[in-house]
């Protein structure tokens, strides 16, 4: 039976055993590539804003490298679980390191198909971005920041300021639609810029999802408390683990 | 060290021993749970053809059973993780099962994402969907079945030709792109239904993504190769697990 890590119980592993030493440095290792896919986001948004071409082909190329480490961090958490027999919360926090991982490769996917508008737009013609992607662009890296604080310190009521943030996400991508459709009846030569605007929108408010899913994998850890899916049902009462 | 599977050991354990036997029902659990996500994103997208509010409005009640199936299945993955020393072999498929869980949720997101979009709709007015989008429609749902066989026969084959579907999806994308512009720039009455059927062609898109995940993940389960993430670097040498 799994049950939730006792308030005394960190999801830090302790260094000691080899185990425990090769999960603390797994956890680094994970932190780096997370860092390294929010970098990748910002900079596709900083070459959106200033239609900056060089600077979202280096984006792009970056992609490979954050391609190559999901792989080996996958293959690191197998070798892990195989290596000798670890304790069950070893085995909630190589999962947890599996998830995340899973959607640090697609944060980075994001980032690169922001950075591939942001290369097709023409530097001459200045773009007035809505006002609600503006917003969505300084508040996603800035939830994607605070969710990687929250993992580092193990903050569980961190991680439920991200999942609330990402409910003002939800609410400027309901914004989006209507400055977009407003601005493409007003400049109909506007299509174009419109429709990539609405769709760097939906990759921001993805990230915002996948920011919150963890969030939520990240109270679980600390708390042993599940509350994914939760938001969607406000009745419901989140379960705890221990009744799994 | 994790090595790739021989050619003659599959990745369905043989009911033996408590273990294998368990597995097979996880996966067989999975495959339920997959089958369940399709339907609903059939669903959706004949709600949206026919404008049916009341079918959507089904496929979006059906969302809740997705989102508790798939934490019970996690926290099934980790009992049997931790009730007793599984081989190497087991903890590839547990870990494919973890993932393969997590994507099956975001199909069923996907499909509600649609429905929602559908329950909006005017049932009184007749939409000319882009050709395109109806050509998604068709496709995504038979990829999504093809998979699942792909799943069921440990057909490495078959799941090649999933990844390869997926760059004809990609296509389609980018052609509806186009005839959303034309549609718009024709009729600027239709502008929100322009900027929805964008939007349901990224929703399909991204299935399709996510379907060439697991199809990737079947065929390094079946043939102890890596070819996440080839696609993208086509002068890339796909690797193989032994060297991991």
């Amino acid at each position: 039976m799994i049950g939730p890590l006792g308030e005394s119980e960190s999801f830090t592993p302790e260094p000691g055993t080899t185990l425990e030493h090769e999960l603390v440095r797994l956890r680094r290792r994970l932190i780096t590539e997370a860092s390294y896919a929010i970098h990748m986001l910002e900079s596709s948004l900083v070459a959106l804003w200033e239609a900056d071409a060089d600077r979202a082909a280096d984006v792009r190329a970056r992609e490979d490298r954050v391609d190559e480490e999901e792989v080996a961090i996958e293959q690191e958490c197998l070798r892990l679980m195989t290596l000798q027999q670890p304790f069950a919360h070893d085995f909630r926090l190589l999962t947890f390191c599996l998830k995340v991982n899973l959607d640090v490769e697609r944060v980075a996917d994001h980032a690169s198909s922001i950075a591939k508008i942001a290369r097709s737009l023409d530097r001459s013609v200045q773009t007035p971005w809505p006002t609600a992607l503006r917003d969505m662009g300084d508040r996603v890296p800035a939830m994607c920041h605070d969710l990687l604080r929250a993992v580092l310190r193990e903050d569980a009521e961190q991680a439920r300021e991200v999942i609330g943030a990402d409910k003002v996400i939800d609410q400027l991508d309901k914004r989006l639609f209507d400055e977009v459709k407003a601005w493409i009846a007003r400049e109909p030569e506007a299509i174009d810029r419109g429709l990539l605007a609405y769709r760097v929108g939906r990759e921001l408010e993805r990230v915002g999802d996948l920011m919150a899913n963890i969030a939520e994998d990240v109270v679980y850890l600390v708390t042993g408390t599940i509350v994914r899916h939760a938001k969607k049902r406000p009745g419901s009462v989140p379960r705890s683990a221990e009744s799994v």
